[in-house]
């Protein structure tokens, strides 16, 4: 019996981004189509278990999922939400994305626009960016003292400490590209009049600064990384095979939670006969 | 050339439930394998005009798209979120159920909670179930005056005018089945652990005053049927049918309003330059 796809993406005890290769493939399918197969069962067992979710929080049940999605421009965060969540029905989603705070969010606590898009139970969550922007910018930008920083990490290591108590479970992935994959993506956008729109300058300036924030990445894994709330780093110069290990984290997620579909309070035989009984129009 | 998909299933001038099968297939695809061939390619037309509704308003674009759907207990209404809205990104949907209102709502003009949940530019909204409920749950159980009901009426003929003012698409199927199929899909529901959860008891009583809910949807029809706000009747008691058919019709819609793809305000020689000498770490 192998490692698990979570013990095998588990970032490390000591975590330094740099020595992780973005192109790295540790587990599962060997190239493209090997993926696409492994993706239609994938997609087969998350819909059942997503169904069951849902149904299981009819219910009594109160459990949901939260999968965190962080990573550098271009890195695949909205690709993941496209391409994992795309598998099952949109109906079971809620989906955020956290964009440059609003006037009025900077107005509140960093955590106030985040508690608003926790997952209600049955869902599964999926977070385009999230509060980890609040400590990586800042960091980067040195907007923030030491002893601010490390506030927050508190307050976001208690704050999913809290989720957890309630029933979510949280899973973060890091999607981790290379500066070199970063620039093809770049150049894909300027070049495609229909990728166009999704190119802004403002990048560049991130990628002028990739070091630090692979250092400030390295920082949140050490910082928030617990077996109530893992960190999973996720090679992602392969798309394809980004979006099979996703969905594999998330598949093998609900998988242990092992949802149940609820058996409603009736007497089934009682409305087999009500309803042999009923009109026939 | 044929009709279209719009006009093959817009409702009549007289609209009379009574006269329509269920069964029918006056257009597309003869068989269930068929149907799959079909929906693949709609699926690429309707996730490429889906991606660009999105990008249009992420420029000047303020357009959206709402698809109501109604019908009675297990005509497929989640079917159709789950099979149609399958098909595109479910970052561009926005989905809303509307159940039986809760007292906050019922506090409110029954349109406020469906303002709500309007889709913002660049969404496709689907409704499950919406304030066509408002004028057909009353109308069957007589607690509305006919003055009163008539009113309502024109509310919501003024609310959907002024939805397609600001530039929101309305489409409204109505997912039309026989008796004889609720019976099964209800019977399938008792016999299934996994369906089992979807069974309400409360469906039986709906489905006694099966004619009387029949001649409310007929009237809806007449009631609130325009070339701004159309009506679609779809037959719905093959399930392969009626996904191909709202699937068929989203995509006839979104190709006649052409969405398109913003090109941004900058200099793409300029920043093609300025990514060749960005940093590479």
């Amino acid at each position: 019996m192998g490692k698990s796809v979570r013990e095998t993406f588990r970032v490390a005890a000591e975590p330094d981004l740099a020595v992780v290769d973005p192109r790295d493939r540790p587990i599962g399918p060997k190239d493209k189509s090997a993926a696409a197969e492994d993706m239609t069962d994938l997609g087969a067992r998350l819909d059942r278990l997503q169904e069951a979710l849902y149904a299981e929080a009819t219910g009594a049940g109160r459990r949901s999922v939260l999968v965190v999605l962080q990573g550098m421009d271009t890195s695949g965060k909205g690709g993941v939400i496209r391409h994992v969540g795309g598998l099952v029905n949109p109906q079971g989603l809620h989906i955020a994305s956290f964009k440059k705070p609003t006037p009025e969010e900077l107005e509140h606590d960093f955590l106030w626009r985040v508690r608003k898009q926790v997952p209600h139970p049955g869902l599964i969550g999926l977070f385009d960016r999230s509060h980890y922007e609040d400590v990586l910018v800042p960091r980067v930008e040195g907007s923030i003292s030491d002893d601010a920083l490390r506030h927050r990490y508190e307050e976001i290591n208690a704050f999913e400490a809290e989720l957890v108590g309630r029933g979510v479970t949280v899973l973060k992935c890091l999607l981790h590209i290379s500066p070199h994959e970063q620039a093809e993506r770049l150049l894909a956008r300027l070049d495609d009049p229909t990728k166009r729109w999704k190119y802004n300058p403002g990048d560049l300036d991130s990628r002028a600064r990739w070091r630090d924030y692979q250092r400030a990445y390295s920082d949140a894994l050490r910082y928030s990384d617990s077996d109530a709330a893992p960190w999973y780093v996720v090679p992602s110069d392969r798309k394809w095979y980004r979006n099979w290990a996703v969905a594999s984290l998330l598949t093998e997620t609900l998988a242990e939670l092992d949802p149940q579909f609820p058996q409603p309070n009736i007497d089934v035989d009682a409305e087999r006969a009500r309803l042999a009984a009923s009109l026939l129009v």
